[in-house]
């Protein structure tokens, strides 16, 4: 996967994971970038995420993030803040960067201290190139595989994305980390405007448990390498990588067997639509039936009930695999054969809620004796 | 389990669930009872729900309360509330009431046309007694034990509890049926004030799984006969009975071997003192360290951070079984034998965000690979 011009990547195995796989890695960038940043909303944010806040508002731009698996350095008091600051400095001090054009992100264990001095000793010895993957691997945890996704601009800009995910995603941003490089020349103003929307539709429409964490980011970084590109190009290519690294998530939920994909049209609001689809990607009794293959579309209708979408149950219409199982009442349909078209990699649940004109996708995954079981031992 | 002056109960098997058990309950009061009434905010709640909504609007008293567990009559079309009607002028016929007397409701499998015929004909067979056991029966679905509850005021006056519960228990009502059942005289207009608010405290504080039901609802039924009451010790009196209902709904979730209990103190308001505690209790993370007997305890402040409550993690305290683990940064704590404390029939989290005064209690339970098997297949 070609990196966009001006950016290179690197990883190293710094001794965070236990496991002692790749745990450390670096994005530069050899020009300044301009950068979007949407972090979780939890009050528990860690240091990463508080300190990205700052250098956010402060407009100034990126040349580089840094980012840790293994450890979240959350919770970890006065001294997590410090350690944090130490890994951008030990970055800094490296590329002879200004200490607020590196950005910081930890994923892993909440409550237990940054190994900080490894982070120091390794980051010097880190090569960056050309090749995303050991980046891409060094940020997972308790992921399956690696995610990656591009585009390419009629132009010839790049947009490339890679992020991590597995347990506790949920909208706002939970156990989740985003970065998408472009060489894009873009005014900083409007991609801050712009990227917020993208991931309201994109990486907030993903569900694994529910839990949204205190570490989570999604970057957009464009350095111009470039030149200018069309708005009109750019941002769909943007939403395409977004959305298709979205969708890697969800499928690799802890424990997941199926991605869930729900597409609700005819809600009478953009915010109801997103609300609607995500909360039937959300809901443990549905996640529960589509890992027992389990067409009960009353679960799908019971999770649209409470999420605050405006409809009439005797209107609504939802179609499981491309099978219509309810419009206003419940329609005949073969179980048998339902169930077996829902054997599949991605198991599609289509809802018009006929209020408006407003559509969303929401993705999920099944809820499996897998996800318990990854759960209930993590840190003993 | 003595019954208040002038109820009685009783239950049969209509053929509704597939196991042949009992599924069909009836309460009787001799006189016209005052209520007050919390039901399930879904908006796609069952037509015994949007009944009872208009009965309680027209502000007329109760006489009978009849329940089917096995078929929710929900998302059944039109038919589905002819059906829901004629299951009430089936009693209303039978004890000689006017059809507003008699307040239905129906637990179990959404979308599937109940077989009102079978009430029909069991109606007239069913012998109402005083021994509240056979109804606590009747209203089970996937619960594995009934859940009573009693307390008797100074002056002799009852209140008599029963409530079923299990899976997609959650705030707002979720699959929980819950009758109060008193001889207390109290203005209708007292009962309706006050009621929502001990729901608020007791079951809008249980979750399972997070999915909110269309077919729930709290009633307490007050026929005044043993006459007037102090409301000060009358309410405290309800708020036991529906606390300990609400804890055996909580203990008893699908698969669960454990009860949470989460107390929230210090919280600015006590609404985000219920919010703090609920989110602890609902989270799937939580709950699954709970099954593992892991005091992973950076979960219950995840969920804190989300939760929306107000709190710097700098100065928020964290216990477990007693054991502190976090105080503004994680404390040292033997992992060992905080486990082994976990080992029991109630695990209690108590929560300290040293903001305000509010304080607040939540009930749910582990996350287990029984969860996600009863679930897998429950139509099919």
């Amino acid at each position: 996967m070609r990196l966009p011009i001006g950016f290179r990547v690197g990883a190293i195995k710094a001794g965070i994971k236990p496991s002692g796989r790749l745990d450390l890695g670096l994005i530069l960038s050899g020009r300044p970038a301009a950068w979007a940043f949407v972090a979780t909303t939890s009050r528990a944010a860690a240091p990463s995420v508080r300190r990205g806040r700052e250098l956010y508002a402060a407009e100034t731009p990126l040349q580089a993030v840094v980012v840790n698996a293994g450890n979240a350095n959350c919770a970890t008091g006065p001294r997590g803040q410090e350690d944090d600051r130490r890994m951008a400095r030990a970055v800094a001090a490296r590329y002879g960067l200004p200490e607020h054009a590196v950005l910081t992100a930890s994923t892993g264990v909440i409550g237990v201290r940054l190994p900080v001095e490894r982070i120091e000793q390794a980051v010097p010895t880190l090569q960056p190139g050309f090749d995303l993957l050991p980046f891409a691997e060094a940020i997972l945890t308790t992921d399956t595989r690696t995610k990656t996704a591009e585009a390419t601009l009629p132009g010839g800009a790049r947009v490339v994305g890679v992020a991590k995910g597995s347990g506790m995603i949920h909208p706002n941003m939970a156990t989740m980390l985003a970065y998408l490089l472009t060489d894009a020349e873009l005014p900083q103003e409007e991609l801050r405007q712009t990227w917020p929307s993208v991931v309201d539709r994109t990486f907030n429409q993903i569900s694994v448990d529910g839990d949204t964490s205190t570490n989570d980011m999604a970057v957009l970084l464009a350095n111009g390498g470039a030149g200018p590109v069309d708005p009109e190009e750019f941002w769909p290519a943007v939403e395409r990588v977004a959305r298709d690294l979205a969708r890697q998530i969800a499928r690799d939920g802890e424990g997941a067997t199926r991605l869930i994909t729900v597409r609700v049209q005819g809600a009478a609001t953009p915010q109801e639509a997103r609300n609607a689809a995500r909360a039937v990607a959300s809901s443990a009794l549905w996640k529960a039936a589509v890992y027992g293959n389990d067409p009960n579309w009353g679960r799908v209708l019971g999770a649209l009930g409470y999420s605050g979408a405006t409809f009439d149950p005797l209107r609504v219409r939802i179609t499981l695999q491309g099978v219509p199982l309810y419009d206003g009442e419940p329609l005949p349909f073969d179980s048998r054969m339902t169930s077996q078209a829902m054997r599949r990699e991605e198991v599609v649940v289509e809802v018009d809620l006929r209020e408006g004109p407003a559509e969303a996708e929401a993705w999920g995954c099944d809820l499996t004796e897998g996800y318990v079981r990854i759960n209930a031992e993590y840190t003993t």
